[in-house]
């Protein structure tokens, strides 16, 4: 929980001066409290946890043991956690996708016989999501204390 | 706005017993209160205007001026809007799209001369989110009414 | 498969005059032959499996037998299978999925005590993939035989 | 042109062995020929010379000439091409629009008085796309060449 608040400290804090690990802490949970991102958490875990205890058919035990590269159930269920606020998380997603920063790179390591085929794209997705979470909120009161208005529209 | 309340609640009504019109108000402003569908329907309104006065380049102009059925553009705005409340929406904006309930129906009438090839698809992206708020509502407080526990997961 | 071919043929005949059976099963074989259509086939299909079965962990084992109104996955995955025709498909998953026609009514029943949450969704994600991609071909070669150009671009 | 399939030359060099510039040219024509992309493209670069030109209504004049953040509709229509390759072309946009490399970071200059807002993120969805065309193909004749089967399911 921690690495994955340092992660969006990492992705936000350029763009939010005095950004706190407490507020990406805070960002992190409110993601996990969501209801669609529960769901595509409950479901990616478990096809970790199964494809590692031979209990998935094949072909697709052997796509998700191999994290093979065209699979792309796992980015679908992820980006379905980004989307819950908004598009502007889908950068961020990719970007953490592509560069296995921090926690999602060790997670992706496949030296260790651990599946993570899902786990580690599912916590780019928290991650971006809890991020563009934040920049609606900054986006949101920078508006309202320059323009004494509520809203943007 | 009252227009598009009542096909919230045609479509949600079945599902929540007691539902009523002004709960399906509600829930369609706090859907507009959303940055991301503030964007969406500045976006396809403006398109949906500048078409009408020919200010739209060729072959952009004709496109969205006879609401090419293969042009997916203003299902793909329209979309954003329902993704913000989840996967849920998905099915009712569809349903929308096809039955051209109500108002929609009455927006995607070309005899008029009017151009409302995104709104009429910006329309139903809102009712369909409208929809899902209030089935994510509902689900929530039927979790906790039975179990007493603030969440499900 | 027959059973898809015509819910292909209910969507699209009133838009392609003459369309054939024969044409639409072709049609449904090119969507099956997508490689991000089967990877969607296969991850829904084992989780209905597993979840008959109860291999499933608990609460997901709950939410999937239950087919649970606010479980989205099931429309995600259908989902990628009709974006790969674009987003002209969107509408007919939507439509397919609140109507519940043809076969995806009986996959739908359940009383039967058999699983199929992801079963009727990823149909309908079939249909309205191959669907989408007649409409495609018919306004392809419609733009051509009228205009004698290759494409609209 | 080029410029974007050098873009996909990097992107997909290391995966694919003696991979050429002719074959990223060649799959990014292949991007463009599809009806998804061009309706994609027409629209957003239609808004980019628009609000160059002073011809959109306010507040949306505003949001696209300062490249807003938070606006998401460029992503959307961006994401909406390259998802007609499936969703493993998602990192790879990600990828390039945080990381602006190539013609995308001169696209994404504001210092030049030109509005290219949503230019810069559909080259990144071209090529994006392109380059998840050649990882398909390339998975595809792969698993040709080993098994003597045509395709994995």
């Amino acid at each position: 929980m921690d690495e994955i608040a340092e992660i969006v400290h990492r992705l936000q804090s350029e763009y939010i001066p005095g950004l706190t690990l407490d507020q990406c802490r805070e960002s992190v949970l409110a993601v996990l409290d969501k209801r669609e991102a529960q769901h595509a958490l409950l479901t990616g875990i478990a096809l970790d946890v199964l494809a590692e205890k031979d209990l998935l058919p094949d072909p697709l035990a052997a796509i998700v043991k191999s994290d093979a590269p065209l699979y792309g159930v796992d980015e679908i269920l992820a980006l379905a956690i980004t989307n819950v606020y908004g598009s502007v998380g889908l950068t961020s997603f990719g970007y953490l996708d592509k560069c296995k920063c921090g926690v999602i790179g060790k997670l992706n390591d496949h030296s260790t016989g651990r599946v993570n085929t899902f786990l580690d794209d599912l916590v780019a997705g928290v991650a971006a999501a809890a991020a563009a979470r934040l920049a609606h909120q900054h986006g949101r009161s920078f508006v309202v204390d320059r323009d004494a208005r509520p809203a943007e529209g």
